[in-house]
C-alpha cells in the first residue's frame, strides 16, 4: 500500500543515483537547517548533483511566512526556473514549508523530501500536506501536492537526540491506536533500544499511507490521522513560545490521553483500554502539569482545528484501542473536563 | 470548448441562483477593492448568502504578501472553516490574488471569481493560474487551481473606464494574432463603439479555453499565450512604480510590437503584416517612449520569465499573423534591439 514514491531504504546512494539518473534538473538546491546541514548533509553531498545550499534556521517558530520570503527570495536569486529541483533534507518543519515554497515558486516546482526526524518519516513523509504556520496557527496556509519522491533512510535516525526521537514514537503509536491493536502491543513491549526502527518506519508508514490513499484530501476517512491532534495541537500552540516548549509528539501524547478519555466516555472506550493507553504514554513521555490558567486558550484554539465545521469541535476518538472513529463533536466544556482530567492524573 | 465551470452571462441573478441551489457552505466571503466595492457589489450584494465582506486595495502593487496576510487574517478572524467559500469581485488582481489566498487557507477553501474588467474576462478567468508578485516580479509565486465557477458578466464593464477597457482588449487581439487571423481582421476593423461584447468575450474565452485545455500546467502549447508578455511584462515591472506607470495591456502592446519585429527577424513574418500589427496597435494605444535608461532593467528582466530554461529567454512569436510559435530562444542583445525598434518608430 507504500505509493512508489515513497521509498524506504538504508541505500542513499543507490535511491539518489536511480532517481537523477533519468531526470534533467536545471539547477538543484537543497533546503537545511543548522542540524540538518551537519549532520545530514554529509550523507548526500557526494550522492546529488552540483547544488546551492538554502539554510534556515531550526524549530517550529520559524514555520512562517517570512521564512519562506528566504526562500522563495534564495531560489529567485539564484535564477531557479521551472526546471529546478529543491531537495527539503531535514524534519517536518523543512519538508513543510520547503515543499510549500516549492509548490508555489513560479507556480510549482519539482522537490523531493529526505525525511530526518522520526515524526517526518512516519507521519510527514506521507500524504502531501504541505504548509506553514500563521497567526500561531498550526498548517493554517498550506495546499496538497506530492513530492516527485520521498526518500526516508533510516540512518538518520542516529543524528537524533532521544528527545526527538520520542517525538515522532508519539506518531507510531498513534497510527497502532487508531488502526493495529496487535501491533500496539508489540511496539509497546518493546524496549526502546530493542525497536527495529527500519520494521516500525515500514508499518506505520504502510497505516498511514492506505488511510491516506482511501482519501487524500482529507474529507472523511484521513481525519482518523487526527486522533490525539485536536488537544494536541492546541497544547503544542499553547506552549509554542512559553518555556514549557513541548516538542510536537510531547503535545500530541497529551492529546491523545485527552482524547482516550473523551473516547471513554463518549464511545465507551473499555476503562482497561484507557488505562492501558495512559500508562504506556506516561511511561515513555512522562508527566506535564497543563495548569488550569492555560485551560480556556487551549479550549479556543481546538475550535480553529482544521477538521472542525463552524462552532463544532470535530474529534476523532476511539471506540477500542485500534479503532478510531471520525467526527466526532466534541463541546468547548467537553475538552475542558478532559484538560482537567489529565491534570489530576499527575496527582 | 469553453468549460462548464466558465459562464458568460448577462444574468447574474440565475447563475448565482443555480450556483447557489445546491450548495451549502458554511460560510461566504467577497472580496472587493474600493472599485468594485461601489461599482459591482451593488449587483450581486441581493443575489448571494449573507456574507462577510474584505476589502482591499485596488491596484497591481498590492498584489503582494502583505495583502494575502490581510485576506488570510480577515478569514480566520471570521473563523471560516474549510467548508466556507471566497468570491472574488474584480479584476486580475482580485482573481488571481483571492485565489492563491483562497487554494491555500487551510489547504484549499472553495473560490469563484467574478471579473469585472474585460482583462480579467478574457484572460485571467480562464486556466487556473492564481498568484502574487513578490520582490518586483509579478505572478512569481502562486500555483494553478480551477475555481468553482468564473462567471463572466459583460455589463460590468459598463463600470470601467476607457483605459481600463483597453487594457483588456489588447489581450482579445493577442489571442487573435496567436490563433485566428480572421477574427484578428473582425476585431481590428470594427470601431470601439460598435464593439460586441459578449462576442468578443466569448471567442476570445474559446481561443483561450481550447489552448488552456490541450495544455493546463503550460508544458508546452499553453505557452502560445506569452506572445508580447515576455518583452511586456518585463516592461511593466520595470515602470510599476514609476511616473510612466502603464496599465498591464498598455505594456503588452508594446511587448507585441516589439515581438512582432523580433517574429520578423527570425520567423520571417510577412514585412506588411509587422506593419499591419504594428498600425493597429499605435492606432489603438498610441505611442510611449520607453527610454534608454531603462532598456538594460527591461532586458535583465527578461530572463527571469517563468517560461524560461536556464539562461536562455524562451519567447513565443509570429510566423504569421494567427499562427504563434513557441519556445523560440532570444537573446538578451535581440531584445535590447527590439525595444530600439520600438522607441525609433516614434520618431
Amino acid at each position: 500500500m507504500i505509493p512508489d514514491s515513497i521509498k524506504i531504504s538504508n541505500d542513499l546512494s543507490s535511491e539518489l543515483g536511480r532517481f537523477f539518473f533519468d531526470r534533467k534538473y536545471s539547477k538543484v538546491a537543497v533546503l537545511v537547517d543548522e542540524n540538518t546541514e551537519r549532520h545530514c548533509l554529509p550523507a548526500i553531498n557526494d550522492l546529488i548533483p552540483e547544488h546551492w545550499l538554502i539554510q534556515i534556521k531550526s524549530g517550529e517558530v520559524n514555520k512562517n511566512l517570512e521564512t519562506c520570503e528566504r526562500i522563495w527570495g534564495a531560489l529567485t536569486e539564484a535564477s531557479f526556473d521551472r526546471h529546478g529541483l529543491l531537495i527539503n533534507l531535514g524534519g517536518g518543519v523543512i519538508g513543510d514549508m520547503g515543499g510549500f515554497c516549492a509548490a508555489t515558486y513560479k507556480r510549482g516546482i519539482d522537490f523531493i523530501n529526505l525525511p530526518t526526524t522520526l515524526l517526518s518519516q512516519v507521519d510527514a513523509s506521507v500524504g502531501g500536506k504541505l504548509g506553514i504556520d500563521f497567526n500561531e496557527l498550526k498548517n493554517h496556509i498550506g495546499l496538497f501536492k506530492e513530492p516527485e519522491m520521498v526518500l526516508i533512510a533510516p540512518p538518520f535516525l542516529k543524528t537524533l537526540p532521544k528527545a526527538e526521537l520520542r517525538s515522532g514514537f508519539a506518531e507510531v503509536l498513534k497510527h497502532c491506536l487508531i488502526a493495529d491493536k496487535d501491533h500496539w502491543k508489540d511496539v509497546v513491549s518493546n524496549r526502546w533500544d530493542d525497536q527495529d526502527w527500519e520494521a516500525v518506519i515500514q508499518h506505520s508508514v504502510g497505516i498511514k499511507a492506505s488511510i491516506v490513499a482511501e482519501d487524500p484530501t482529507e474529507k472523511g476517512k484521513r481525519k482518523l490521522l487526527n486522533f490525539g491532534h485536536t488537544i494536541g495541537h492546541a497544547i503544542e500552540t499553547t506552549f509554542l513560545n512559553s518555556e514549557k516548549h513541548l516538542l510536537h509528539g510531547e503535545a500530541i501524547a497529551i492529546g491523545m490521553i485527552c482524547e482516550a478519555w473523551l473516547s471513554f466516555k463518549k464511545l465507551e472506550l473499555p476503562k482497561e483500554q484507557l488505562n492501558d493507553v495512559e500508562g504506556k504514554l506516561f511511561e515513555i513521555f512522562g508527566k506535564m502539569d497543563l495548569g488550569k490558567a492555560h485551560y480556556q486558550r487551549i479550549a479556543e484554539l481546538c475550535t480553529q482545528d482544521k477538521k472542525n465545521q463552524g462552532n463544532v469541535i470535530n474529534c476523532t476518538l476511539l471506540k477500542s484501542i485500534g479503532d478510531g472513529v471520525i467526527n466526532i463533536p466534541i463541546s468547548i466544556g467537553e475538552v475542558l473536563d478532559s484538560l482537567f482530567y489529565y491534570d489530576q492524573l499527575n496527582e
